[in-house]
């Protein structure tokens, strides 16, 4: 299916180049539903977007329960604050979790990619205890010279591809996601993007339209 | 069901405190579910816990699409990000929607003092148009002035209670959320409250123990 660049790119974009002053501009909040039925959300870190295309890249550990959850429901939400400038993204699409058993060579190109992408520094913590886990005191911790730098992506690095263009039904394991695959039709004609503004008090929803196989975005200007 | 101070309450009173010069270190992002089965995420502003308890404030209007998905499943998950101290906090629970329409009196009397709390300003969105619809251009807003300061909350006004102590079973009345009842039992062993702290590379989970009708939370450091 064709693409085009979303207009809320360009405005996302802008707001990244406006805070860029800021580390924690590039920090947002996922959302994710548990295998449990129950809502999820962490701070994550914005690793661009991919080549030319819409989709936000994610760095995550796979030991990390949000893989269980994508893994369950391949759906997420974005929520990106930027406290400077009093701006909100709301984001919502499917996510493709890659991780190391990936069956397609293209998706594993883009996972060691995004590994030698990211710093030395934030590569080392694929190497330690199992994230959510007890911990057991001081353990040794791998330090960065035992790096290998050319070394390719370590076993628990996964990256995450979450389209706002793309809903995939997924394949259902159990009745419990098997209902769900059919409350889910209704959301492919509410797939948005929804911007707000706090200081000029302006909000816009950016709503995906998909007609002979090509999607554009309509934009409308909504009260906040 | 008696209830004590939780330990992550005075950490998180304690991060409040050290981030208070920043305006945005009362924002969190809260996750919900849709109707339609899909997570949602927005920025919304702490109030402050109710009286002693453990609970945490929201307000909000009761025509933002946010109260329909706490409707259809009252349940959210916190997250806490504070980007001076570069600590999260991620706590889930169950959520009590107070609107005007609420049958019990000491809850209506919680949501009055709620509206009085809050700054005439703040009140004043609640008597906007409709958030979400289009925008009919430059509508006459409603000066200041014209807001009666002893005036009760407006219609649109509603208080949110998110609960970490308690998970309460809600009534199911369509299939699929009956089937997340079954589901939802795995639940009431797992409410935690996460703690993350960037800076010292520390995390702690606390888990809600119930024995003898007493709640009480039990703290672990685990791997961050």
């Amino acid at each position: 299916m064709a693409t085009t660049t979303a207009p809320w790119k360009q405005l996302l974009l802008n707001s990244l180049q406006a805070n860029s002053h800021l580390r924690h501009s590039s920090y947002f909040q996922l959302a994710t539903i548990g295998p449990n039925g129950m809502p999820a959300n962490r701070t994550v870190v914005f690793r661009g977007f991919q080549d030319t295309t819409n989709k936000i890249q994610i760095n995550t550990d796979s030991r990390t329960h949000k893989i269980e959850d994508l893994n369950h429901w391949p759906f997420a939400e974005i929520c990106w604050y930027f406290t400077d400038s009093w701006e909100q993204f709301r984001i919502n699409g499917a996510v493709d979790v890659i991780d190391g058993s990936n069956p397609d060579s293209i998706k594993l190109q883009q996972r060691e990619k995004a590994w030698f992408d990211s710093s030395p520094k934030s590569r080392l913590q694929y190497l330690g205890p199992n994230p959510g886990l007890p911990s057991l005191g001081d353990q040794p911790t791998q330090a960065a010279s035992s790096l290998d730098p050319s070394a390719g992506p370590a076993a628990a690095f996964c990256l995450l591809l979450l389209d706002p263009d793309q809903v995939q039904v997924p394949f259902f394991s159990n009745i419990y996601t098997f209902i769900r695959s059919f409350v889910i039709v209704v959301v492919f004609c509410c797939s948005q993007v929804d911007y707000l503004n706090l200081k000029s008090n302006e909000r816009i929803t950016f709503s995906k339209k998909i007609a002979n196989e090509e999607i554009s975005w309509n934009s409308e200007k909504v009260n906040p």
